[in-house]
């Protein structure tokens, strides 16, 4: 029984260990993380060992310690927005709560209890019920509730502590070094900009997309059916954590709005562009997702529909490598904060190819083909025309982000102003862009 | 310019009340939400009027008018979560902080804070760390936050307050005091369960695709072109809430958890199985989400394709309201907590549609079809096909959940053992179902 008992604490361990390593692995940042919160909160506590410091703060100093552990979080935007609300809430709800205690004195100590209990219901529900507004939650949530905390504290206490108003000053003194000490902290060491996160994220997000395109055509057509095996096909899965990832880029975007101005960020940096391509990738993926469903059924219909199949391969791939291109193209130079319209080669390319495809469509002899059998070959079709607008659309929303970001031109052969892209010699196409 | 001013504040003032009343009419219980605040913050206050109370605490009752304010939560399994948490957690912190205070002063009074200040920087970091673990940050994130904070204050404040055992047993007893009256007023007055909430929104999301999918048909071929004005088309638009709801769904299945049995809910009702469903239900989603896109390019293509359309209308129309009616019912039966297999009717009628589809799209004439016009038509049939296999894997995960949480029988035409469906008599159909 014993030897299984640690036989089995055994593999817990082995387990944790192995999870413990993934999710440092993942993302090393959060060791390092980890080791700042350690740090902040060793720096306040200084505030208890020295007794010069201590003597200025007393008990109090425990609310910094307090509020390094509240206020600490991952990124820099959520740790500044965290930190400005609490200090922005503690200065007005101390305030308020102090001229509430001393309304309430003047009507003796007998009133005094009740008036305060009356303004500490009233305030609270008001405030707990502003935290339902959707633009509040969104930016002041911890504000609110930081307000309510504070006002009830200091009107409360006030009726056994008669020094209001030192009390409120010494816990917004605390609460903003405390704050203070969190932001340095974070902000200094390895910070981790939830601005660049978001940025990356989208950028991946059309990367994904571009593979899965890129790649359909082979899958679909099964081009390469002999090295089956040693492929990686994560490729195929990857655009599915697009699918629900509204929520996560609508807090990213929240939060960045704190940060200040870092690396090629501005402080009023377009956030709600990304959502917008955040959006509009979404809607390709989705497609995408259709188009899947279409690959994982492949076997059952590969053989009977294999003859329609071949007649659109061409058309169908170059539309998949076109579309996917364009996409890795869009991800690739937002990533690296270029202006630059060379996508628009790849979506025209795949443009062309639509219209190749159209026209097989209608040149296809039908007399021996079987309906039903080309129903899903259709829907593909359908499908990639549908990416190709798609995809367009991703396009402009991303030319929107470089004019209103003011990404960088250092593609040489494009001139934005003009809206006219001119390729190197050699190439066919001169390609006049109008919209 | 005053007059402007004071009509620009009105303005302000007019839609900050037409945006209250909407917040409220919403969900009336965000009005009885911000009361119950209230009332629990003045009860915890009396801590400070009564002086027997007082005299109990002294100014750590400060500590249950903040674990009010932090604690009380929109839900009830929100709400006992979070004060679990920080019960246990300001428990086994306490106690440890004390024990890392003891083992300090061994050391004597210079060694004492050094030796204090590396026991709470590895414990915050390794901690802080922990809080990454995904299965951690889902049930115990705010547990893991009061650790460190207890930790932390206890040991720290130990360097200035003797009594460290002292006070960490008033700090446990304050905050016990603080949760346990947030969770009476929470569980109380008005309870809101959010496991009934995502009981809700589950059945809700069927109901919305079922509204789709039985309106589709009329809305695809136009059946009721006159009356077009005066309908409400909002039911075209509802299922795009499943889309993005995965993330939620999951916040509420966690917070499900913690809530006691209530209703017709037991302890441990099978949250998971929900997650399973509204999975299935955002797949049919996303398949909805591509039809959508065919109804709104609709006014492009009606008069190409018409004749095509017209010949598969009754058994797309067919297919559309037979799958729909089979999503509302499986949704009207989880809502009401019914076992019933009368679903199953739908979904046969939907596969038999889905044959006579297949068989009208076989013996169609080709020779003048446009095949491009088709296109569209063909995709539209094959994402019913679709449709009809994910409405069929809805029915047996809403099955499944039957059978887990152990829904009432109340369909005496169904027996679940024998798995036969038996209809009245006078309805045309006998069917055994065998799986």
């Amino acid at each position: 029984m014993e030897g299984s008992a640690s036989h089995g604490l055994g593999q817990w361990v082995e387990k944790v260990v192995e999870r413990t390593k993934k999710i440092g692995r993942d993302d090393p940042r959060r060791i390092i993380h980890a080791f700042k919160v350690g740090l902040a909160l060793t720096l306040v506590s200084l505030f208890y060992y020295f007794k010069p410091l201590y003597d200025g703060f007393g008990v109090n100093a425990m609310w910094a310690v307090l509020t390094v552990v509240v206020v600490f979080e991952f990124s820099v935007g959520a740790t500044l927005g965290k930190g400005f609300n609490r200090m922005m809430a503690t200065l007005l709800a101390g305030g308020l709560g102090a001229g509430a205690h001393r309304l309430a004195t003047l009507t003796g100590r007998s009133g005094e209890p009740v008036l305060i209990a009356i303004f500490v219901f009233i305030i609270a529900a008001i405030v707990t019920f502003a935290r339902f507004y959707p633009a509040m939650k969104a930016r002041y949530d911890y504000g609110l509730l930081i307000f309510i905390l504070t006002f009830s504290l200091v009107s409360v206490s006030g009726y056994r502590d008669s020094q209001v108003l030192k009390m409120a000053k010494e816990r917004l003194m605390t609460i903003m070094v405390g704050s203070c000490t969190t932001i340095l902290v974070c902000v200094c060491i390895c910070p981790v900009w939830i601005g660049q996160d978001l940025h990356n994220l989208i950028a991946d997000n059309m990367e994904k997309l571009g593979n899965f395109l890129e790649g359909f055509g082979g899958e679909y057509f099964q081009e390469s059916e002999n090295d089956e095996s040693n492929n990686d096909k994560s490729f195929l899965q990857d655009y599915r954590s697009i699918l629900t990832c509204k929520n996560s880029e609508e807090t990213m975007a929240n939060l960045a709005k704190w940060e200040p101005c870092h690396g090629r960020f501005r402080f009023r940096h377009p956030w709600k562009q990304y959502l917008k391509i955040g959006s509009l990738s979404r809607e390709c993926a989705y497609k995408i997702e259709a188009l899947n469903c279409y690959l994982n059924s492949n076997t059952t219909v590969q053989t009977s529909n294999i003859e329609m199949k071949r007649r659109v391969q061409e058309s169908c791939t170059k539309i998949g490598k076109g579309t996917g291109k364009a996409l890795k193209e869009l991800g690739s130079t937002t990533r690296k904060m270029r202006r630059s319209r060379s996508a628009d080669l790849y979506i025209i390319s795949s443009k062309t190819a639509g219209e190749e495809l159209k026209v097989q469509l209608r040149m296809t002899k039908l007399e021996n083909a079987d309906i039903l059998e080309m129903v899903t070959v259709a829907a593909v079709a359908s499908l990639l025309f549908d990416v190709v607008e798609c995809t367009q659309k991703v396009a402009e929303a991303v030319y929107d982000l470089a004019d209103l970001a003011g990404f960088k031109n250092t593609d040489a052969a494009v001139s934005p102003e003009s809206n006219l892209v001119q390729v190197q010699p050699g190439s066919q196409h001169v390609i006049t862009i109008s919209e």
